[in-house]
C-alpha cells in the first residue's frame, strides 16, 4: 500500500479499475527482470552466470539483430529528408539507391505531402488504394479503399474494433486461448467479456469447432450478449497455421450465429507448412456458393509491419480491412480514428512498402529477395533448431513448427518443483520462466500468461534469436531442473 | 437508419453508444465537404468559385507547405537508413550534412538500436534521460527520467491519463470552454464526466478563478467527483497564453481540492506575447515557499512534435512528465501503456531531437536558427494580418494574438442570418463556416465545436495557410453574407 495515499488524488483503490484489472504479461515483471540483468551486464564485475540476455518473450526482431529490407529504408530516408532527391545522381552512384527506390519514394511524397504533415484519419488515400490492389491480388476478389483503415500496428486497430463493439458490460467476444493478451486486455479496459474458447493442443492448436460451440453457448446461457469471435491465424502464441476447412467452419458459425469475426492475420506471411488461407478469400468464396447464407457476415481483417518476415516493430504501422459493416457503424469507426488523428505517416508509407515489394524484373528486386528469402529461412531453421531440443527434453512436448514467430511446447514439472513455486507465491509456469531466466538469461513468458487448460503448463519463446546455441542452454537448464525437483 | 440491420450484428443502435456520442468536429462534416471540393479541383472543368482549398481548420503546418527543419530530417533520414553512415565523406562532402548530424544519428542509433524495433514500453531510456535534462534547463528544476513517458502525439498520453484517472461514470473532470474537443471526445469515450468551466473572453481568454471554483461546487453538489483539471496553454483554440499569476492560481486551487492537473502544453514555444509560464516550473517554486501546502500536487504535463514550431504532426511524437503521482498509480500507467507496446520509435527520436536542437557553436546551429526563426516569424506576421483583418470585419471581435497556432473570433450574426441557419438545420456558427467554406474555399471550424457561452458564437481559424491573400477573401465574404442577411 502507498504511505501517502490520503495526501493525493490517486491511489492504487481509486483509479479506473478496469485498467488495474488488466493484464499483460508480456511486458509484465519477468521482462523487467531482464532489463535489469541486461543493466547489470553492462558492469564490468556482474556476478550473473550468463553474459547476455535473450529476449524471447517479445516478437521483436530487429531488437535481436534482425537486418531491416534495404529497399524500404532507403525510401524511408528519403521521405525523411527529401531534399536528398535533389542529388539524384550522388543517390544513384555514389549510395547503391536504385531508381525504383526514388521514384517510389517520389510517389509516396506525392500521395501525403509530407510524412510531417497529419494524413486523412483512416489514412492517407494513395495508400489506401495500393492496399486494396494488394488484397485483390492475394485473394482474387475486389476490395475497396474506403474499407481500409490504417492504424499505428495492428494493437490500434484491435483497441479500435473493440471500442465499436463493446456496447456494454453484457457484452462478449470470443476470444481463443491460449491468445496474445492484447484481447483481454482490451476488454477488461472496456468492462466487456472474454468468452474464451480453447483451441485444441492435440491437433497442433488448430481451431476446435466444438469448443468454440460450447463456449458460446455457455455464455449466451449466462446472458452474455457474445457480438464477435477473435481468430489469430497463424497462431500467436501457438504457431498454429489454420486449414481452409477449419477458417471455413468458423466463418460458417459466425454467419450462423451473427457474429463479427476479428481475424487477426498479422503473421500471414510467415507460414512454414502449408499456406496461409485469408478470412477474406474464404469468405468470398462461401458468399460466391451461397450469396444468401453468407452475404451478410461482418469481417475485420487485420495486418501489421511489425511481424511477418519484415519485423518493422517500432514504426507502428498497420491496418485493417472492413467487409460487410453497416455504413452507419463504419462512419463511427471512421469518427472515432479521427479523435487520435491519424496512423504514424512514416509507419503508413511502410506498409505500403511492405504489400508492395520490389517485383520481378525491377532494379531493387534480387536484393530484396534475397534479403526477405534469408530473413524467412533463418526463422525456419531455428524453428526447427529449437523442436528439436524440446522433443529430446524430459516432459516436455512441442508440435512441428507450422507459423508465425513462436512456439508454445507443454511442459510437466514434478510435484516438488510445483511445490516449490507455491512456496514462491507464483504458478508452476511462472516459478519455470523465471528460473530459466535466472539460471540462463533468456526471457519467455509462462503459459498462464496467455491462458491455458487448467492443470497444464507451457511457456511461449520466439525463434527470433540469433544461432541456435541458446537453444542448448535451455536444454541444459531444463534437465538441472528436472533433476534438482526429482 | 441502415435498412440491412436485421442481418447483421452491428447496426447504429446496438455499437457503444458511448464512442457515437463522442464529438470531434475538427474533422467533421465540414472537413469532408473541404475534403470533397480539393478533390474536385482536380478537374478542369470544376465549376467551384476558388481554386484552392485552404484547411485552416486543423493545425498541420506541413500540410501547409511549412517546411521541416532540416537538422531533424538530417538525422532521421540516417536512422532510417544507417548504411548511410558507412560513407560518411559523400554524407559530409557531397549532400551537406554536417559532423553534429552524423554523430546525433550515431547516438540515437545507439540508444534505441533499431526505429524497427519496439522500444520500452514509455519509451527508450536515453531519449527519456535527454528530455529530463530539457525539462531540468527549461525550469531550472530537477527532472527524471522516469517519470517521463513517450507518446504517439499529446493526443495519446490525454488518452492514457484519462484512462487511469476515470474510474466510474462519477468521476469529473474540469475542461476549459472553449476547449479543444479531444478531452471531450475521450471522456464520452471512457463514460465520465465533462465539468465545464468557461474562459474569460473579455480578458483574452484567460482563465477565470471564479468560474473554476463555480463549476467544481456546482459539479460537487450534483454528486460529482471531480477529480482533474485540464489546462490547455497556450490555449487551442483561442490562443491565450497564461500569466505566472494565472497560473499559481489554478495550482492553488488544485492543491486545496486534491485535483490532478493535467497541462495540456503543446504550444509552449508558440508564444507572441510575454513568456511561458510551465506548470511544473511554477509548482516547484511554490513547492520552495509552501512544501506543506503543495508537495503533494499531482501533475502531468503534456508536450508533442506536432505542434511548437516544427509542426511534425505526421510522425506522432510527444511525450508526459508525471510529477508527484503515487508509484503504484504510475506502475499501473506503465502497465496500461504497454498494452499498446510503445510509442512511434521515429517519432521519439523526433521528440529528443525537438528538445534538444542544435547549440550555438555547433555545426548546424545556423541554419536551425534561421528556419526556426523564420517560421516563428511567419506565423507571427499571418497572426497579425488576420487579426487585423478581424478588427476592420463588421461585427466581429478578436484579441491581439498571444501564441499557439489559432484565432478564435467572436462573430455576431444578424436575425436574418440566423433564421437562415435554423431552416438549414444548422447552428447558426456552423452555418456560416460551411457558407466560408462554399464560397471561399477556406476551412475553419465553428465555435460549437470547441464550446462557447450560450448565445455567443465563434470560429476558430489556424494562421498556418502561406501568404496573407487568403485572408482579404474571408472579409470580402464576410462583408457579401452580412449584406446579404442584413
Amino acid at each position: 500500500m502507498s504511505t501517502t495515499a490520503p495526501l493525493r488524488r490517486l491511489n492504487i483503490d481509486n483509479i479506473n479499475p478496469r485498467v488495474k484489472e488488466a493484464k499483460y504479461a508480456v511486458r509484465g515483471e519477468l521482462a523487467v527482470r531482464s532489463e535489469e540483468y541486461r543493466e547489470q551486464l553492462t558492469k564490468d564485475s556482474h556476478g550473473l552466470p550468463f553474459d547476455e540476455v535473450i529476449s524471447a518473450n517479445i516478437g521483436n526482431p530487429q531488437q535481436l539483430d534482425q537486418k531491416p529490407i534495404t529497399f524500404f529504408r532507403q525510401v524511408l530516408s528519403l521521405l525523411e529528408n527529401p531534399a536528398l532527391l535533389e542529388k539524384e545522381d550522388v543517390l544513384v552512384n555514389q549510395l547503391g539507391y536504385k531508381t525504383d527506390v526514388l521514384e517510389r519514394a517520389k510517389w509516396l511524397l506525392k500521395t501525403v505531402g509530407s510524412v510531417g504533415a497529419y494524413s486523412a484519419s483512416p489514412g492517407a488515400t494513395g495508400i489506401r488504394e495500393s492496399i486494396a490492389r494488394f488484397l485483390e491480388q492475394r485473394d482474387g476478389h475486389s476490395a475497396e479503399a474506403k474499407d481500409i483503415y490504417l492504424s499505428a500496428g495492428a494493437s490500434s486497430g484491435v483497441s479500435t474494433l473493440l471500442h465499436i463493439i463493446c456496447a456494454t458490460p453484457k457484452t462478449g467476444v470470443l476470444v481463443p486461448i491460449p491468445q496474445y493478451p492484447l484481447y483481454t486486455a482490451c476488454l477488461s479496459v472496456l468492462d466487456a467479456q472474454c468468452v474464451p474458447y480453447y483451441l485444441d493442443e492435440s491437433k497442433n492448436w488448430g481451431t476446435d469447432l466444438e469448443a468454440i460451440k460450447g463456449a458460446y453457448k455457455e455464455a449466451v446461457a449466462a446472458g452474455t450478449d457474445v457480438r464477435a469471435i477473435v481468430i489469430i491465424n497463424p497462431g500467436n502464441p501457438t504457431g498454429a497455421s489454420l486449414s481452409a476447412e477449419d477458417v471455413k467452419a468458423v466463418i460458417d458459425f459466425a454467419a450462423e450465429k451473427k457474429l463479427v469475426i476479428m481475424a487477426d492475420e498479422v503473421y500471414q506471411t510467415n507460414v512454414f507448412k502449408g499456406k496461409f488461407h485469408s478470412f477474406k478469400g474464404v469468405l468470398r468464396e462461401m458468399q460466391k456458393a451461397d450469396p444468401k447464407k453468407y452475404n451478410h457476415v461482418e469481417l475485420a481483417s487485420l495486418h501489421s509491419v511489425s511481424k511477418g518476415i519484415i519485423g518493422e516493430c517500432g514504426h507502428r504501422g498497420g491496418y485493417f480491412e472492413l467487409v460487410g459493416i453497416d455504413p452507419e457503424v463504419q462512419e463511427q469507426i471512421y469518427k472515432f480514428v479521427s479523435i487520435s488523428l491519424c496512423a504514424p505517416v512514416i509507419g503508413q508509407c511502410l506498409v505500403e512498402l511492405m504489400i508492395n515489394p520490389p517485383k520481378e524484373g525491377e532494379p531493387s528486386y534480387e536484393l530484396y529477395k534475397q534479403e526477405y528469402d534469408g530473413i524467412f529461412s533463418g526463422l525456419e531453421k531455428r524453428a526447427f533448431a529449437l523442436y528439436e531440443a524440446f522433443k529430446d527434453m524430459e516432459g516436455v512436448e512441442c508440435g512441428e513448427p507450422q507459423g508465425s514467430m513462436y512456439l508454445f511446447p507443454t511442459i510437466t514439472l514434478s510435484p516438488k518443483a510445483i511445490e516449490a513455486a507455491k512456496k514462491e507465491g507464483r504458478s508452476p509456469d511462472e516459478f519455470y520462466a523465471f528460473r530459466l531466466l535466472d539460471a540462463t538469461g533468456i526471457c519467455v513468458v509462462a503459459g498462464s500468461g496467455f491462458g491455458q487448460k487448467a492443470g497444464s503448463l507451457h511457456f511461449r519463446t520466439t525463434f527470433l534469436a540469433p544461432g541456435t546455441e541458446w537453444v542448448g542452454r535451455i536444454a541444459k537448464f531444463h534437465k538441472e531442473l528436472m533433476d534438482e525437483f526429482r
